[in-house]
């Protein structure tokens, strides 16, 4: 094995290329050559500060198992889950260690990420994936399963006019999943061949700012504090907002038109890997059109700016050459 | 029948009392001479200029009907619904007057207001009041149906730890409601001769700035646009905030912990009157000691200036004196 691997580094607001040790896999981790890995709007606001973390970045991958000491995922492809939790607090006991106050997140908190050639993992958050689905479309696991996370909140009647507001790649996402459950939506965004991606799901796209109606639930996907009042305008009395967008730094609310209307907001972070493998595995996901490029890792820094880009769709470092 | 009643009147931000035509009831309405009237919190806001009001004030009161052209409610002691619908829109067929984009509010929208002699109400507003209820207790029908709200909106499990966030008059009434709903809770307020009134229905009252524990719910009645970032530093994730409190303006919210923490936002305004008298019936609530004091409507002015005094109870108008 050798001694030192390269990964994509954050440390100080500054990303670079670096020679790191080899993860020692724990009890109960394995250890992982990463494929491929995704660039979340995460990580680059983690680069503005977001979240004060140093080490690898990095949270979204697809890879094989190469060491597991109980052997049964050696050599299995797979994708992991992001939280690990204490194992011991109510919530972990709960089976909820997303939300574990002492939780490590893969790239994000305390734990080394997966823009990486290595990265080690506990077992239980490591899922094989299914044969049938390529690594361009596995990558997005964590993503898809971050918007099925918006039905296991929120019940939505087939009568309900709902809108995905942003056509970013959470969005795009979150649209796939409404129609997998046989629900009508509409995406609000600005960049029409990014909304024809769902269309052939029977989603409709509209420019946001023509868009005028008022609809039931709308789910907030902009990455924009700014969303979260353009949400407001489109929604009924009554009516629910989702809110997927985390953004440094406070949005001005108008709390009072929330009471007169009785809205409900329900913030929304990461979901069940289980269903996502299961919409993966379907194959109807245009997920592979979603990928605009794919970077090396040493090309990392690049791939980084590249995705902050306005319009930019998903951008994929590729580990291995 | 008196040509002209007194009224306390709200125009350009200026309050006085003023001789205003006695309300000529319209078709399926009657007449009702107020004999007590209450000063909430939304009435001190709009003085302050939280809704562009011009008329007759207030909302909240008790009276006998005077005219029923068919009947049935003349010499009736009431209580009346504030929301008048247009009747024929998506939200009033779905029994959601409340919603009506074209609604009439008493006292607060469009619609003349009952701190005055005489106000004229639909009929399908009204409700009898329990024989065995006093004034001073009836008077809180609407604000506790307000109260009730919560608990029309929120299923909240026993097990779950609830806060009821500031010891003003509305966070008193839904301690109480808490309570006769068999909750524990715990009221955070400023001033230990409000929260010892819910005290002997089990409410332990706490100083806000001592309690630092976390909870699964808080019901935010302070009142301030402050109140939700308290309510934010209480909540477990995955917990839920009840907004009852309407103030003028825009607060500054960390919307990304909303999302981290997967918290529940939940706007509640007006509340149903069926319970809320049922309530009232069962004599149980301490209500009559949440009344400061009782000026007359003469002294209309002046009872707004003491309601809008920081620790000050229910204040009431009486007018018939």
């Amino acid at each position: 094995m050798v001694i030192k691997v390269k990964a994509l580094v954050l440390e100080n607001g500054e990303v670079f290329l670096k020679d790191v040790p080899t993860p020692t896999p724990q009890e109960e981790e394995v250890l992982i050559r990463v494929s491929l890995g995704g660039i979340c709007s995460t990580d680059l606001e983690m680069v503005k500060g977001y979240v004060p973390f140093t080490g690898v970045m990095g949270h979204e991958f697809v890879g094989r198992v190469e060491i597991d000491p109980q052997g049964e995922f050696t050599g299995t492809r797979v994708v992991g889950e992001i939280n690990i939790g204490c194992g011991s607090c109510s919530f972990c006991q709960a089976g909820l260690k997303n939300h574990c106050q002492k939780r490590e997140v893969v790239g994000i908190r305390q734990r080394q990420g997966v823009f990486a050639e290595y990265v080690a993992l506990p077992r239980e958050n490591i899922y094989p994936v299914p044969v049938e689905s390529p690594d361009e479309e596995a990558v997005f696991v964590e993503p898809l399963a971050a918007a099925l996370q918006v039905l296991e909140q929120v019940h939505i009647p087939p009568s309900h006019r709902v809108v995905v507001l942003g056509d970013g790649r959470l969005g795009l996402l979150v649209a796939m999943v409404l129609a997998e459950a046989g629900l009508e939506s509409i995406i609000l965004g600005h960049h029409k061949e990014k909304m024809d991606i769902v269309k052939p799901l029977g989603v409709t796209g509209v420019v946001a700012e023509e868009f005028s109606e008022k609809v039931d639930l709308v789910v907030e996907c902009t990455g924009s504090s700014a969303g979260f009042q353009k949400a407001q305008q489109i929604l009924h009395p009554r009516g629910t907002i989702v809110l997927k967008t985390t953004v440094a730094g406070k949005a001005s609310v108008d709390l009072a038109s929330l009471v007169t209307g009785e809205i409900t907001v329900v913030g929304s972070r990461c979901g069940p890997f289980l269903p996502a493998l299961n919409l993966l595995k379907r194959g109807k996901l245009p997920l592979s059109k979603m990928v605009d490029k794919v970077f090396t890792l040493s090309q990392g820094k690049e791939a980084l700016e590249y995705a902050s880009r306005k319009g930019v769709k998903k951008v994929l470092l590729d580990m291995e050459c």
